[in-house]
């Protein structure tokens, strides 16, 4: 299979990219064809500009290649903090210019119609608020954000999502189990070929 | 009173910019001290870098005026259109770097203190998506977005949103109209002084 995997985090050394890479190498080992961004690191602009909203729009290069990339995918992997409830601008900008319609949707005579039908989606979130107060006080915005409101608007109909935290209160043990479950989880959506 | 105005959509003849053109005008009408932010226009950077995460951390200097007119603004208005249930990456990026801790909500030793208390938010967003399908597809996602995660948790009570929808199959009465709403969504909120 080939999975795109993304991540959006200003700083390599954070436990996002850790999990990126956990996943990453899960892929790899299960024999998967790997697509890896890092958003950060190769300078994404996240800005949409006036030109690019028309469907037949000449696209920047680099823009181009993810699109081209994720409509090519079988699966995708998403990784990013919580902040304000929501990715960082640089991971929603990535959303505003690949996700084009006419390159994961459409509109048909009854409507939206998903061109991502049959993929698969894991996304994956850190933060460090409570898991009962971000339930309670912000009703977990970014399951309702990547499930209904992305994955399963594009015809995603196998997502699944967790979110780890707290971060900033977690040992190095629990860290170490996350990525255990990290690959778990990747390797439960991307299971080896020959299996 | 000062009021702070941001508009985050790429197209300068936008319905948005008309939505953003009558709040201005008719707060400056009521003699209000307005600052306006065009962030498209102004070419605003929206990726936070990592060097600004430190609450001690020195701001680019475009940053640290949109954090000193946010911080002595007794109100907000804000405007964009709904891109995947959250707002444009440029307006995203403007929270992720300018919402900061110290400045507009800071941890205390019960949790977290809002620090923009007794202000005022008129949030105007604009779509396409019918109501209906809006809440029950998607849960008006915006709307807990900017009331719960972002406003509330920084101490603002005084919340107001409205969404004009569909702006592509609206007519120009329709536009007029509710550009009359806005001039008295601004109005009720933002009373002239002497009144």
């Amino acid at each position: 299979m080939k999975v795109f995997v993304v991540i959006g985090h200003q700083h390599p050394g954070s436990f996002c990219h850790a999990i990126a890479e956990a996943a990453v190498e899960q892929l790899r080992t299960a024999g998967h064809d790997v697509v890896f961004h890092d958003l950060y690191q190769e300078g994404f602009d996240p800005i949409l500009p006036h030109e690019e909203i028309d469907k037949q729009a000449e696209l920047d290069p680099a823009v181009q290649r993810h699109v081209d990339e994720v409509a090519a995918a079988d699966g995708y992997v998403v990784v990013h903090p919580n902040w304000w409830g929501q990715p960082p601008a640089i991971l929603k900008g990535w959303l505003d210019r690949v996700f084009r319609q006419g390159s994961v949707y459409e509109f048909g005579p009854d409507g939206v119609v998903g061109l991502l039908k049959g993929r698969s989606a894991l996304v994956l979130t850190t933060s460090n608020t409570p898991r009962e107060a971000e339930l309670e006080l912000f009703g977990d915005p970014l399951e309702n954000l990547w499930k209904a409101c992305v994955f399963n608007f594009c015809g995603v109909e196998d997502f699944h999502r967790r979110n780890f935290e707290s971060i900033i209160l977690s040992t190095p043990e629990q860290r170490k189990a996350w990525l255990e479950e990290v690959r778990q989880l990747v390797r439960s959506r991307f299971p080896a070929a020959d299996r």
